[in-house]
Parts: structure tokens; sequence; C-alpha cells
């Protein structure tokens, strides 16, 4: 379920924001999948977004889309996939191996490509103090007329490890300078400079040499991004609404038609407690936070258990709806076929694979 | 990827099995959820099956299935579907809650009802123990003349965590003698008995006082059967097949797209480490086991990173397809659309909810 009015204030705001600070704005889309959702971006002067595949490319270019960012280390078996793309709109893509470059036979249109730049994450990308690196690639593409360079892109996704504030300036700092020494060291390409996930963009305020920020998560959020301070658990704009099949008082437990088949495996844990969604008061103007936390402690394929306290417990009824905010909204959606809003439409969103 | 052949044999031994120990044979199929295979079963024998939702229960009835369990509390709201789909073929549900009987209103057709035992699993169910508790469920559901007693389902999913054999034996004569008491205790409904998760269907060979067996994992098994002993890793019937986007010298790593919306997020720690996948020696003819174990290290949405020794990470070109295990096999054939077999078929399943 989906309150609306949440999310465009998340949209709202991240523009905003980025407006402010005076860069681009190239939202990422893997998080909400969803025609509808992008274009309520319009509204706020989107034209240009992110994707994490192929298959979201071609389901955002055939809504209209023209200006997509495939922010995923391409992959030399999509190059046919790649040439009926950019035959209808301006496809971007993200390289950091000289071995792909090599694989491109057979590019029939101009294509932009980013170098995919590592500041710390350590999961893809060129070390950000590689620069011979970084020229390698820009001159084995060279050798490429269809290849154009367009600049670097970088996902600081350590800001999620951040241990505290002080840690997450750290890791955003690092990462802008790195880019800004990049940027001067390759002016001579003009190279755009494109950064930014949920939480350094929801956080930060010096985004110094940053052309475009490229968030994704923020029109949702999620438990994970309030524990890192990125939102108010009143920001985030998904729950999975789930009926109560089971009350169980010895334990004084609940469970839920609401498994991993839902929500996902990702977990989090709270005061020690593996956590896999948070309980919230749940009516049918929307929902609202709980003062005091009821999570799902353990869940299996279908099924989701919640500890509850005696007076929730005694107010539970097999068959109530219990709203739930999931630790991950991204993988959560992504199980999902559609979403529903509060006034009960129907929001279309990508199938899965 | 399914390996057909694998599929096939794992369905010959089980069914083999269930006919050696004297049981019958209803299949779970929440972990293939695919018309197709399903079908194969029927080549056993098998005319009846166990699901674990109602969307499963409608998707097999299309299919001509008559005899479908669904193995998941009744959730009260669910009474339309049930009334929908009992008029077409014999659906069976798990009751464990007074409060649900009593919301048995406008029930049309006569179903079936077998009341869930907690065994020691402590997820749901009735505690074996409980004889008083059992005895207000059928006396309530007595009240409703369509509701029809018909014995007891426990899912003994202890047994997944149990540290060695002798206390997966224990788990499971537990089980096996509760259900046996329980059948005395209440003969003179004649209840039949249900049982069998796919750890002690794979290993156990007494089912004294079982009447069906119903598991479903093993058609497919994973590395987490495999890790507690329930298969060789030779019996796994699916692999995850992942092209190759970037190599890391510097930390012998290779990227892959294949993250959490292909493997889902199910872990397990092989010597310490957390994984999320095992890598596989793969050709045009299948895959084998590799003889030393090289994993998924780590995931996010869309990327897997796995770790590798000097010769394999020389051997492997970005572009290369990487066949891999999943951990928990039900979670990513529940994150994909379709099956492709070994001979390039297509095997159509049902689509995400």
């Amino acid at each position: 379920m989906l309150d609306k009015s949440i999310c465009l204030e998340n949209i709202d705001k991240m523009s905003t924001r980025a407006r402010e600070v005076g860069v681009g704005f190239r939202p990422h889309c893997k998080t909400h999948q969803s025609h509808e959702i992008a274009n309520w971006f319009r509204d706020f002067g989107v034209s240009k977004i992110t994707v994490s595949s192929f298959d979201m490319a071609a389901y955002f270019a055939e809504d209209g889309w023209l200006d997509i960012l495939v922010a995923f280390p391409f992959n030399p078996l999509e190059i046919k996939r790649l040439n009926l793309l950019s035959s209808k709109c301006r496809i971007s893509i993200l390289l950091d191996q000289v071995e792909t470059i090599k694989s491109f036979h057979g590019l029939e249109k101009e294509v932009g490509y980013y170098i995919d730049i590592d500041t710390g994450y350590g999961r893809t990308g060129i070390k950000s103090d590689k620069f011979d690196q970084v020229e390698k690639i820009i001159q084995t593409a060279r050798l490429n007329r269809k290849l154009v360079f367009s600049g670097f892109y970088c996902h600081a996704g350590n800001s999620y490890k951040a241990k505290n504030r002080v840690g997450q300036n750290e890791i955003h700092l690092k990462a802008i300078t790195d880019l800004q020494n990049l940027k001067m060291q390759f002016s001579s390409y003009e190279p755009k400079v494109l950064y930014g996930d949920t939480p350094n963009c929801s956080i930060q305020t010096d985004f110094n040499g940053v052309d475009e920020i490229t968030p994704g998560n923020f029109v949702f959020y999620d438990l994970m991004q309030a524990s890192i301070g990125s939102c108010r658990e009143s920001d985030i704009a998904v729950a999975m609404v789930c009926p109560v099949v089971g009350k169980y008082p010895d334990k004084k437990e609940v469970v839920i038609h609401g498994g991993a088949v839902h929500f996902s495996k990702e977990s989090m844990k709270i005061r020690g407690q593996l956590t896999y969604g948070k309980l919230l008061n749940f009516s049918k103007q929307g929902w609202t936070p709980m003062q005091d936390g009821m999570y799902i402690n353990s869940i299996t394929q279908e099924h989701g258990c919640i500890k509850m306290r005696n007076a929730q417990f005694r107010g539970t009824r097999v068959g109530d709806l219990l709203a739930i905010h999931p630790v991950h909204s991204c993988l959560s959606a992504n199980l999902m076929k559609q979403y529903t809003s509060l006034e009960g439409k129907v929001i279309e969103k990508l199938q899965s694979r």
C-alpha cells in the first residue's frame, strides 16, 4: 500500500534540495519500478532518470522517457538491447572494464558512458585515485567512435554502513573530494559528475562539483533509512498490509500472511533483536508510526510472526489487517505486482523478471 | 535454469520413498509454482497436492488439479475465494483458531479441514499435547455443517534447525509420536495425518501413523538442504545463470548481475563466511559441483560479489555466464518469471503476487 501524499512530499523535498544545492536531479527508478510514479516526478521538472537494468530501461523508454542512465556495469551480452533502446532514446551506460569496451562490436548509435568510480564502497568501479586506469578506459573507448565519454558516476553505498553522522560526513566528504579531483584531472573532457545515494542526498548539503544526483530509495524510504537518519519513520511512503491468520496466547504472538515472499529476507537489528518489519497504527485514513515498537520477529516463506504486548494482543483479531513498514522497500516493492493507494487505486509496476 | 533430469530423479526418489514406507504422497508446490512441473508428478501417480496460498490454489485448480490442500492458516478474508474454488475442486484448509471457525459464514460447499499441530517448531498450530484445544476446534467446527474434520497436519520445520542427525531424529520421533497419540485420542473421527517437510522426508524412514507426506523443496533442493544432509549438492536441480559484469584484480573479486532480486537475501554460513550462493562448473551440457567452493560473498539489489581463487579469476572473463546454486531455491524461484531447461525450453510458472 502506498501513501501518495507522503511519496509526493519525498519527491518534492528531494527535488527542492537538488535545486537549492544547485545540482541536476536524475532520480533512480529501481525502487518504485512504476510508470505512474515516475510520471509524478515530471511535475517536479524531472526529465532524466536512472535505472539498474535493461529490463527497467526498456520499461521506462516505453513510457516516453528519453534520457535514461543504466547505472549498472554494462553487460556485454546486452549489446542488442542497447542498440534497440538507443534507437529510441538517449541511453547512457556505466563502464569500468577495459575488457567490456573491447567487446563493443556492432554499436549502432552513439552511446554516452560514465566511468564507475569507487570512493570507498568497494563493490564496483575504478578506485578514485587510479587516474591511470581512468585514462586507460577513456583511451580504449576512443577507439570506438560510437562511445562518448560523459563523465563519472559514483554510488557511495558505504554511507549505509556508517556508524554515526560523523562517519557519514567523512564518507561523503571523501567521495565528493575524490570526484572533484577526477573532474579537475580530466577537465579537458568536460566530464559530468553523477553522484548520490539516498542517505547522502537526504542529509548532506555540500555537493560541490556534482552535476546530477541519482538517489532512488527516498521515493518510499524504509526502516533501514530511518535507522541511519535519512528520514523520519513518518516519511516512509509504503506499508505491507497483511491479514492476521493466527493468535497464540502462550507466546503472545500473532502470525500474519506476510513472509519472505512479501518482505524479502532483509533484516535489521533493533535493540539487539533481528526484525523484518515494524507494525503501524492503521485505519482507513492511512497509517501512523506506533509509539512503542512491535516488530516481525521471524519470517518464513509466507508466514511472519509478531510478538505483541498484552494490550495489542488482546485488541488484535484473526482477520484483522495489519500495516507494516518493510526494512528495505526496494526489495519488498520488487516482490509485489502492483501498489494500492490509500484511496484504493491500483498503481501498476514492472513485473518480475 | 532447471536441470529436468535431476528434478525428475528427485520426484522419483521421493515418490518411491513414500511408496516404500507406505504413505500417500501429496507434494507441496510452493517451491516450483509451475503447471508443467506439477504435471511431471502425475507420471508418478500423484493426484493430490499441497500449496501455501489461495493464489497458488487457484493457479493449480486452473490446470485441472482436483484435490488441493492450502497448508496455510486459513485467512477469514479469503472466504469468497474458498467458495469459488471449492465449487470446482476439493479444497482442504488448515485451522488452529476457534475465532477463525466462528467467522465461517456463507460457506457454500463442503470443505475439509486439517488441524494444524505444533510438535515443537513453534510457528503456528495447536501444541500437540493440548487435546482440549483440539477438541474445542472440532466441537466449534461441528456447528458448521459444511466444515468437515479431515485430520491433523504438521510441518516440523524445526528439522531445519537441528544441529546434527541425532537432533533431527529426535525432532522427527517426537513429531510422529505426538501425531500417533493424537490419532489415537481422536480415533473416533478417523483422522488422517499429513506430515513431512523436506529434511524429514528425505532422511527418515519411520512414518508410522502418517497417511500422507507433504514435502516441497525436495523438487529442486538447495544449498541449505545439502548443508543439513537432506541431499547431495549434485541433487540440486536449479541454478541461477548470471553474467560477469566486472573483474577486480586487487581483491580477486568478480561482480555478477545476480543480486537480492534474483537470489533473495537468504544466506547461510559456510566456514564462518556468510554466503548467498555457490559457484558451479558450467558448460552447455549443464553443471557439476565445484570441488573447492567459491561463493557469493555479498549481495545488493542487482549485484553479487564473488571472491575467486587465482586460477578461476584468471580464467573468468567479463560477459561469461556463471551458474550458481541458491541458498534457498523456494525464494529464488519465487523471484523468477520462468525457468529455462538445459535444452533451452521455457517452463512457465505462477507470476508474482
